[in-house]
């Protein structure tokens, strides 16, 4: 579902000191963005940016980017982070496909919090963990390729594990039930509606180790 | 569902020269029904049998042991087994939850197809992919754990995956559309009536090493 447009749509993103334009002027040089060398995580698909604001301020010493491809949204997560002083956030509106030409192995960690389950066979590509994105992570990692997913839907689940598996990952960590797992976990917006509802949410932590 | 008796039913089963009594007689010796050192490999729930019966032929120099909870399913495949000649399969009437009476650190793989989904939460260590039985599994292997599930079920399958990996699995591979892999692959009765709707079978194939 893509939200209504909110008036100075443009401005609110483009003046924003959270966003960072979408230019290859930062590839392999990201650290410099939060003026530290800290661990960088990423998180493809920020939505209203829950995730990656409560992330942010738990661990101070990560840094985190944040792409989301719809304007619509990603205006939500700038408005909210203007409320804040946070100096370990990096927001860019950019489809994932492009994220090659930003980024070029220095990331840590990978979150994909639910992402659009693309439910059709024939749009299986554009799921986020189809083959096609898994080998553009391959170059986004600095050393061992690291995702964490988060999902309600089963379908994008069991076909996440299937293409991480085809690709040479291993699992730390399956799990159908989030809730009840000793997992420290941020909620995403969907996460909160879903906890409310008492539906179970699907969680998996995958490494494919580099010198594999 | 539980299939109708068939006449004679406890005649058929205990006069068959496939069927082995169920008894510690040959724990840990198992080699002895079959007269060699072959591997031996198991199938938890044979059905009626076209799976073992299957494998047997294909794979003379493997060993076969399934086993069968339910009398009234068992007859099945030993009246179908009667009409083959194969010295390299054996049947056992007996539930799963007794398998660490009967072997011991003797098999190579193990087989699990279309195991009953346990669809409740409350009937979940009923599966054969629970805790309790992956527990069961750590005594019969000869060296790695190597377990191949076959199921439609994804319920089961997501939860066969969340509880292997707790339990220390990796996965050589794993498959929503099995009939699509380059996988040798013998069919069950429940998967050929599958295979005719056109409905996808999910597969995998999971190993633990011994030393680990």
């Amino acid at each position: 579902m893509r939200p209504r447009r909110i008036k100075n749509q443009d401005e609110i993103i483009n003046e924003s000191s959270y966003i960072i334009e979408v230019s290859d002027k930062y590839k392999g040089k990201l650290h410099e963005l939060f003026g530290n060398n800290n661990p960088i995580h990423l998180e493809i698909g920020v939505g209203k940016g829950d995730f990656i604001i409560g992330m942010a301020k738990k661990y101070p010493n990560i840094n985190f980017i944040g792409i989301e491809v719809q304007d619509s949204v990603i205006v939500r997560a700038v408005k909210k982070l203007n409320q804040e002083e946070l100096t370990n956030v990096k927001l860019m509106n950019v489809d994932a496909k492009k994220l090659n030409d930003i980024v070029d192995h220095e990331i840590e960690v990978l979150y994909l919090n639910f992402s659009d389950p693309w439910p059709k066979k024939r749009h299986a590509k554009r799921r986020l963990t189809s083959e096609e994105f898994l080998k553009i992570y391959d170059n986004i990692f600095i050393k061992d390729a690291h995702i964490i997913q988060k999902t309600d839907n089963i379908g994008l689940f069991a076909y996440s594990i299937e293409e991480l598996v085809k690709h040479g990952y291993i699992f730390n960590k399956v799990s159908l039930d989030l809730a009840n797992e000793d997992i420290d976990n941020v909620l995403t917006e969907y996460e909160q509606k879903f906890m409310k509802k008492g539906e179970r949410i699907n969680y998996l932590d995958a490494v494919k180790f580099k010198d594999k």
